[in-house]
């Protein structure tokens, strides 16, 4: 008789809060019964890098012992997109199964997966042929409850491990911030044109220079019921598959058969 | 007899390699005729920074004077897409009639279209609804030759403007490294599957820690002939029409039909 050795699944979990956000200690409860978690994230809040990755600087790769129950954990001076390279390349010499970022505090909908380092992180495990989710609680506060989010964390990661998925799968969650006997359920959406409409603060320092602080209006210009935006305000917990194909085939092809200087 | 006042069009050029870089001069030489240029670009190179915006500390915003022959211009500390938020919102008091960001010392096909500042930019305007356009040479070196770059940005600038744009019209352009009689012309692309196979160069600090060096090579995983790396690689200007709606719609429909947690 052959003795079958059954390997869990190697989860590697990220995110953009930095390793001491309450919601990337969510992340992990929320998975943990589902494989082997390895936590690789960043020392410091990284709300707003976007895509960026570090090419200035070294980076810095620690092991922090006894900070997840249940979990391995590294931290890095580096972008949530060098958390997952390096997680591939220096920790784990192989691609994980799946990569979770997140649980970030606050909403990554919309035209927000373009700016937020949590999607980030999950759109280059993405681009590494790693299936990839990112997760966020419409919920900007350090004290914000979490138990609504892992329990749909928890049932949409466990659902997704047992597809058979394509190596680009990625999705971007976002899960409204009421009690779950609020929540009407889990809705594919597409992303909505909504929008910060910016604005900036503009104050004078104690040398007389202006100086800008970047604020801004949310606003939604989208009015389908088809979208992230609408899902949430629904108290659905919205779910929009991502791709990172940026092309705009119908311009493509608008430009293919008009355009004169071709 | 009333006297008709034609006001030129106001073009917003910005970069991700900073204010002082030839790049963004050779773009201000190649479209001052075409209308009333504003430079607001980084005090400093911002490569890699892809979608950051600056949130943590304050935006400073200083007008540069005799920098540029026929072009105002300013620099901030602030990302790419910070200069095209500080632009509209602080400096022109409205949107501009086109953006053009670059030209980008190095290439921004493919994959890249992600990680670029100078992209970023230029789709941060897109979102602004500020038609856009990015461009990029496929030389890395500081005494890069933008002679035959300037001609074809001033031949597909003067083009676009005299097209009825969409709003968000954007495009990614690059450019080979090649002389004039050798380009090929122009050809529309889609954004080929083309990345860097990323390694760390691992190194000990006098003090016997170690850190890395993002490091890596570059794959083109993809076979097409209608990609801009195909292009680029026969000499023709790539030009990959983008949009920022990143939902993937054929996920999306399976989801909807085949998810059982839904």
């Amino acid at each position: 008789m052959t003795e079958t050795k059954v390997e869990r699944p190697i989860i590697l979990v990220t995110n953009d809060d930095g390793i001491t956000a309450p919601g990337i200690h969510s992340l992990v409860n929320a998975v943990k019964d589902l494989g082997d978690v390895v936590v690789v994230a960043p020392d410091k809040p990284q709300s707003g890098m976007g895509h960026a990755i570090t090419i200035g600087v070294p980076l810095r790769l620690n092991k922090v012992k006894d900070f997840f129950e249940g979990a391995e954990a590294w931290q890095t001076n580096g972008t949530p997109v060098d958390c997952v390279k390096l997680a591939v390349d220096k920790i784990l010499h192989r691609k994980p199964d799946i990569c979770l970022s997140g649980i970030n505090h606050g909403a990554n909908h919309s035209i927000n997966v373009i700016y937020s380092g949590t999607m980030s992180a999950a759109m280059e495990a993405s681009i590494e042929s790693i299936p990839s989710i990112g997760f966020s609680l419409l919920d900007y506060s350090i004290d914000a409850d979490f138990s609504a989010a892992e329990f749909y964390v928890h049932k949409i990661v466990q659902s997704v491990m047992k597809m058979n998925l394509d190596k680009h799968f990625l999705l971007n969650v976002n899960i409204p911030a009421v009690p779950l006997d609020l929540m009407n359920g889990i809705k594919v959406c597409k992303q909505a044109y909504a929008k910060y409409d910016e604005d900036f603060d503009e104050r004078l320092d104690p040398h007389g220079r202006k100086y800008y602080w970047l604020t801004g209006e949310f606003k939604n210009f989208d009015t389908g019921e088809d979208t992230d935006v609408w899902a949430l305000e629904h108290n659905y917990v919205s779910v929009v598959p991502v791709h990172f194909d940026l092309t705009n085939y119908k311009l493509k092809k608008d430009l293919e058969q008009n355009w004169d200087i071709l």
